[in-house]
This record gives C-alpha cells, sequence and structure tokens, in this order.
C-alpha cells in the first residue's frame, strides 16, 4: 500500500470517510425536525437541498450504513434517523464529567440539547475555591482534586474540558488514567493522549472565520 | 445547465468549494503555530498530515488561491498565511456586537482568540434588568432597546446571537435592519435573513455526535 493510501485509511472511521462522519450530525438534526413534524419520507434530492450537498452526495453517504433509499419512493425518515442514532450513539446514555465550570463550561452544562439525545453530565469540576459548592443545572461543583476518586466510583464515558489552556493536558491525562475513553476539548491547546483515547477538539472561532470570508465574497458581489 | 450542477454552484463561494471553505480555518490555525515557531517553509505532505487529509487534496485546495507552492520546496509559511489571512478577513479590525449576556455570551465575550485576529466585540447586549450595567470583559452590558440606536451610530459588521431560541428570530431582524451583513448565530434555531446576509449557525453538539461515534467505533476496534 502507498503511503498516501495508507494515511487515506487512517482518516476513515471503520471504513467511513471522515468528511462523511462530519455531516452525519447534520442528518441528524435535520432528520429529528422533519419527524417531529410526521413527515413520513424524504428525496435524496430534498434531502440534499437542506444539507447543501447535491443529491448523488446524498446517495453515496447513505449507501455507506447500508441500502435505507428506494427508487421513486426516497428515504423512510423514521427508519433512517434511527439507524443515524444508532450510528452516532443516540439515545443510549452517555455518562458524561466535566471539568471547568466558567462560563464556558456552565454554558455547556445547561444545554438541554445533548440531555435530550442522552448525553448526560453527571458530575463537575472546578478549582476555584469559590465555584466549588456552587450549583449549576442541579449539579453541585465538586473540588478537581476529588475528579479521580469520583471516577473510580462512577466511571464516565466523556470527559469535557472547558479549562484555561494551560491545565487542559494535566485534566487529559487524569481523565485517561480513570478510564475515560473520549475526551470533548474546548480548551485552545492540541491535547496528547494513547491510541484508544478519542479527541473532539471544538474550535469555536472557525465558524467566525467561515463567516467573515463569507462576508467578505458577498460584500464584492453585492457591489458589482 | 441541469438543476443538480445548479444547486452544486451555489454552495460554493465565489469559485471555492463549501467543503474547501470549512477547511480554510485549519489551514490558518496551522499556519500561525508553525509561524510561530519560526518554521519558514512546509511540504503538501507534511501539511496533509497535520489537516488529516491526503497531500494531493492540500496542493488542490491551496491552488484555488494561485498557485503557492513550489515544486521540492513547499510553501512558503508566512507567504500562504497571509494570503489566507487576507480570503479570511483576519488581522483587518471587523467591529461586532453580542446579543444575550448570559454564560454562552460571556464565555464568547472573554474569548481572547478572536481579539488576536481583529474580530472585535464592542457592545454587549441582555434584556435581563440583572445583567444590563454588570461588567464583561471591560464592556458594559447594554439594555437590549438600545440595540438599534446604538448601530445607528456605530455600526458593526457582525452580530452575535447568543438568546435562547425564542428571541433569536427577533433580534435578526433588528440586526439586519440596521445594517449587520454577518450574523453568527449560537441559538438552537434556524433564522430566516435577506440573501444579502451572511448566517454561520454554530452547533456545538456537533462535534459531541462525532465523538460519540469514534468512541463506539474505536470500542469495536479495541475489544477486537
Amino acid at each position: 500500500m502507498s503511503p498516501e493510501k495508507r494515511k487515506m485509511q487512517r482518516n476513515r472511521q471503520n471504513g467511513i470517510p471522515l468528511t462523511v462522519v462530519k455531516r452525519l450530525p447534520g442528518y441528524q438534526r435535520l432528520l429529528s425536525e422533519l419527524a417531529n413534524k410526521e413527515v413520513e419520507r424524504i428525496s435524496s434530492r430534498e434531502l440534499a437541498a437542506k444539507m447543501k450537498i447535491n443529491p448523488s452526495q446524498v446517495r453515496q453517504d447513505l449507501s455507506l450504513f447500508g441500502t435505507f433509499g428506494q427508487q421513486g419512493y426516497g428515504y423512510r425518515v423514521s427508519y433512517l434517523l434511527g439507524e443515524i442514532n444508532k450510528i452516532l450513539g443516540i439515545n443510549t446514555h452517555t455518562r458524561m464529567v466535566l471539568v471547568g465550570a466558567g462560563h464556558l463550561g456552565r454554558a455547556i452544562a445547561n444545554y438541554e440539547n445533548f440531555t435530550k439525545r442522552g448525553f448526560i453530565i453527571e458530575a463537575l469540576f472546578d478549582q476555584d475555591p469559590q465555584v466549588i459548592g456552587s450549583t449549576v443545572n442541579n449539579l453541585i461543583v465538586k473540588d478537581v482534586r476529588e475528579l479521580g476518586a469520583y471516577l473510580a466510583t462512577a466511571p464516565a464515558e466523556i470527559g469535557v474540558i472547558c479549562t484555561p489552556a494551560a491545565a487542559a493536558q494535566e485534566i487529559a491525562d487524569q481523565l485517561v488514567r480513570y478510564g475515560v475513553k473520549g475526551i470533548w476539548n474546548f480548551a485552545p491547546v492540541a491535547l496528547k493522549v494513547p491510541e484508544e483515547v478519542c479527541v473532539e477538539h471544538v474550535h469555536i472561532g472557525e465558524s467566525l472565520m467561515i463567516l467573515s470570508f463569507q462576508l467578505r465574497q458577498k460584500e464584492k458581489k453585492f457591489k458589482r
């Protein structure tokens, strides 16, 4: 195998290209909205328009998970949503802990959309004595020094890091030591973790850059 | 032109495919890090490894903006960073207002990375009398009823919406009425805006879904 091909494979998740994986939450959101409106079926063309990609791409994306579509009929919304939910681990109870109960941490702990999908933050930790003991969304913020002891008795699958950059690696190491397998990182720093641990780094600013780019493009267009 | 092709074109920004546009902030971040480490040049292969795409994709992406690479030499980091900064509107002063000074709004107002890149939040607004008058990152939170009057005298290019879903459309309408051309929307609701206005909707939960997916894939792999 060429090194290039090997690298490509590393960027696939169980045979699914990373670009497709990144579209799955979008499909999930659209299909949830359709299901809420009791829409029964949708064509690849309609789905494509909502996803802002082309219909053949939709058909190709969804074919990776089996053959859900039927020619001339389209996709059954509830079935497709169910399959995508399974793939994304939605509606199974996923246990989470959050470290860093500042503004961002509190915003995330208060976000109902995660809970509704089965992603439950079960404990919050901070190092600031003024924050420890305060209540966020019915949880009392614990001392970060209790993190290991807590995880030893109540294991979590996902750890959310909302600390400043300087503290993030140490927290990540501790989470991993106590069996956390997924890290959702909001700290602006790249984390080093063992191969079996997943990290998703949230770069909030990326969408601001994209907005800025689009603004500049539209300025040109509307000035013409 | 086929309807499919027309749709594809709509998803391009000035001839640049949306998938490439979405990678630009990643390139920008990597190149900034390299520039800070005083790295002078980088090959498409190295850039590809860091971006987790393949080298030919990198060459194709960057060729859209002109021919920056040189065979056997690679890309000049500072030059490429400069070009991408120009394209993304980084380091030009972009004026922003933020509405909704709750936890998320405060987290964003406190985020230094935006300011460093020239994206300046110049005023904050809220409707809660307990929040109005409080100080966030040296700015006093104003009454949202003053939003129009403020923008009339101090126009902004980007409006950041961190309100609950129910209030977001009304705020968007007002921002647009007073000349805001870009909306960075954190409220979990789709906004309707005129064609000349850009919206970037931040779905914080998307990366959590991707993390959950990856966790499940790795579980399978490491159990084998």
